[in-house]
């Protein structure tokens, strides 16, 4: 796991200028010619056409064969598939491709990656296998998975890596050197030297670039940056992502209850999360949970089930809103005709505006010591300019379609007041939500919607049996 | 621009081991003191209270401070404030900020930045200003902004910075250290060395911790990577993330068209990219567009008109097929009252495939070589599955309700057909418009929802107007 040399180093060198047609996924052809020598069961020309593919262009690769070529393919290379290839894949597939592998060979992959992702792809094994595994690792390497993999999923404790390097702050620049130089096990990449105190605690923090534009004499606690945010392992990693951003870090020390440091998160396993938690937000919003694009069918059917339900007791509510006035259309039917506008109109309003707070919320632009007064404001008037508009142009198109200018107003008046409850409701709603420690990015959207649907028909249709009838 | 001490490095050390309740923006208690301080004029309180902070912390106070409080605040801090506390400000404020300065004092703030950053803060000025601005600069800092602001906005050009430290590849590691020991005009932070030919083309990088880890006489040609994308000026900032992403980079080098070093990107600022980009997709959805969370109310009702016109036409266009069935209606109105459901259903079954597919195309799940046959199969097995289910309940619900078998069998058979179609239009419409060269995130939401609602009317009016009349 440690001191192995860097993997891109084992391919021929590669100069590029990167085009933006060519850039994403394997290219046509590649795929093409990958699927004939596979058909052609051409192993050596297989291996000649991906050996010159960076492990994650590798894992693309795979993902984009048919089904059976793909397992055409792992047959194949399973056996020279470099450990970041399987890393790099999606986890439907990667657990395909894990349960394929004895436990012997499995730890070979695994003693070549670095913690975080060893731990990742150890995590859904069955135990009996998990065991296995273990057992076939060198002890270091054992105690670090082992420790890793009881920290709470998605915490600081899964992202960082155990190799990191940490050096005794009266050591000088020199010093600090000789012994990188001369070390085994130290990290493939790193970019910060922690300085420790006598404790073991972590002190500060120097950028590698700082270390280099040192003179050999100075010692490292006058460079080291003294102002250290220090990690505990159960962090969430949404506020570790946050940090990273906040401080526009590189890499973040994560600590023991005893503030001794045990590891280090490097800003490309947080740039992961950032976009994770990004698409969370956005399927959260719209009810589809976590996604897999490569699930079956019948997985995506029933992930997808949940908002599936709440639009039905929604649409039912609805529903029953609306039967409480079928004298009234029955007499009045053009209302049946209107009648989705106020809505719908209300509906989507609605989730612009949650959807903003959602966000400002993930953002944190919104904070508990944010004035919510302001903010609901904000969005009431920016609800009663829009819905003052359109009920204009609505009621008014409404009026003269039927020839009935009062049940142009009655539209127009609805719409009013359907807006604003939107606006009102879709900031409200989410900020409740986060300040009750929920997430407001579920469901906060079908429940609005549930509301702007009954409240919709309900006006609509209330001011049109007071006033046309 | 170059050379300047580390910022942090002014503030006194702080140990902290972070706190996820106090995490994120400025604690009430801080808020509250500042408050007190600024209305008692006290300008020494203020700036002791700020003195502890990091820029990005700082910013975040002064957003969270009620308008006039803030007006105070800049009026008095203006001239201590970090110039990286006004990088860090939100677009709107920043430019309130920066439209206060004396373009002498601006280009002050500017000579301390980044060149990205620095082009940041220029872009948005009237071009008399700008002139101005860039008059009082070095005449390198002065070159360097002016090319930057000739780059197409989010291209590669203007998240690049142009410090950055390039050595030929025959140097060996001992004189590129006492190099780095002796140069003045190094950026503040870097993580790679950029190792040149002759022609000054880039041939491969170094990471510093590689650097670290060499003996003195290694040659800097022997320890690079020789796997080096040159990105050039004119990329999107789109690609640049996906370039980070997909590689772990720390840094990517720019080169101009005749391939020679120009800048450097860094990954701090492809995490605000990635953040951007997410935010697009997730606001575009929703037709929101752009938005400023402190922007006025009027600008943000503006802003969101757009996606509540394409409802009004959606709404109008619906409104004239239920016209259609005015008759059908008026004798059996309980087709008004269950007339949304089938709209309903099928337009949330195409929001969430359309927003995993749009999700898909970014991540680059989906790509040019991908076989879309396959994509489209599969969403329409998800559609069929979770269509049958649910029209089976709510057709029951409907058919009991009513006491009417047949309307129950109606409304079962429209749903069927409406959430098929919401699966087939809600993968094609996407992928159809990316293939055009269009952005899926906008507008294929709005037309997708009025094909759903169009067709569960038309489909569920129609089968009740032949079965049931």
């Amino acid at each position: 796991m440690a001191g192995r040399e860097h993997p891109e180093t084992e391919r021929a060198s590669l100069i590029e200028t990167v085009d933006e047609e060519e850039l994403y996924g394997p290219s046509e052809e590649l795929l093409e010619n990958v699927s004939a020598a596979l058909s052609a069961g051409d192993v050596p020309l297989v291996e000649t056409l991906i050996e010159p593919l960076h492990p994650a262009d590798v894992a693309d690769l795979i993902e984009h064969l048919e089904p059976d070529q793909r397992k055409l393919f792992l047959d194949i290379t399973r056996h020279a598939l470099e450990p970041e290839t399987i890393s790099h894949l999606d986890e439907s597939l990667r657990d395909e491709v894990v349960d394929q592998m004895a436990p012997a060979e499995l730890a070979g992959v695994v003693t070549e990656l670095d913690t975080d992702d060893a731990v990742d792809l150890l995590e859904d094994l069955d135990d009996a296998t998990q065991r296995e595994v273990l057992a076939n690792l060198p002890a270091e390497d054992r105690a670090y998975i082992q420790q890793g993999l009881t920290f709470p999923e998605d915490s600081a404790g899964r992202l960082m890596q155990r190799e990191l390097v940490a050096l005794p702050g009266q050591w000088n620049v020199g010093e600090a050197i000789d012994h990188l130089r001369a070390a085994a096990d130290l990290p493939d990449d790193f970019y910060d030297l922690y300085v420790l105190d006598a404790e073991e605690k972590p002190m500060g923090s120097v950028p590698l670039s700082r270390v280099l534009r040192s003179k050999r004499d100075t010692r490292l606690g006058e460079i080291m940056d003294g102002e250290l945010r220090l990690v505990r392992a159960d962090t969430d990693q949404e506020a570790v992502a946050y940090l990273f951003r906040q401080y526009g870090l590189m890499s973040a020390p994560v600590v023991d209850d005893a503030g001794r440091l045990i590891g280090v998160i490097t800003v490309d396993d947080v740039v992961r999360v950032i976009d994770e938690e990004a698409e969370e937000d956005l399927l959260n919003i719209v009810g589809v949970g976590d996604t897999d694009f490569h699930a079956p069918a019948w997985e995506t059917a029933f992930q997808r089930v949940r908002w599936l339900v709440v639009t039905l007791i929604n649409t039912l509510v609805a529903a029953f809103v609306i039967s409480r006035f079928e004298d009234t259309i029955g007499h009045y039917p053009a209302l049946a005709v209107l009648m989705p506008i106020t809505a719908a109109m209300g509906g989507n309003a609605g989730v612009q505006v949650i959807t903003v707070t959602v966000r400002a919320l993930a953002t944190r632009e919104i904070t508990p010591s944010s004035r919510v007064g302001r903010i609901i404001l904000k969005e009431l008037l920016v609800g009663l300019m829009n819905a003052v508009v359109f009920a204009a142009i609505l009621g008014t198109v409404g009026g003269f379609w039927f020839g009935n200018a009062a049940l142009g107003i009655v539209l127009g008046s609805a719409m009013v007041f359907n807006m604003i409850w939107a606006g009102f409701a879709g900031t409200a709603i989410p900020i409740v939500m986060d300040r009750l420690g929920l997430d407001p990015a579920i469901g906060a959207g079908p429940f609005l919607t549930t509301t702007t649907d009954c409240l919709g028909f309900f006006a609509f249709l209330g001011l049109a049996t007071l006033f046309l009838t």
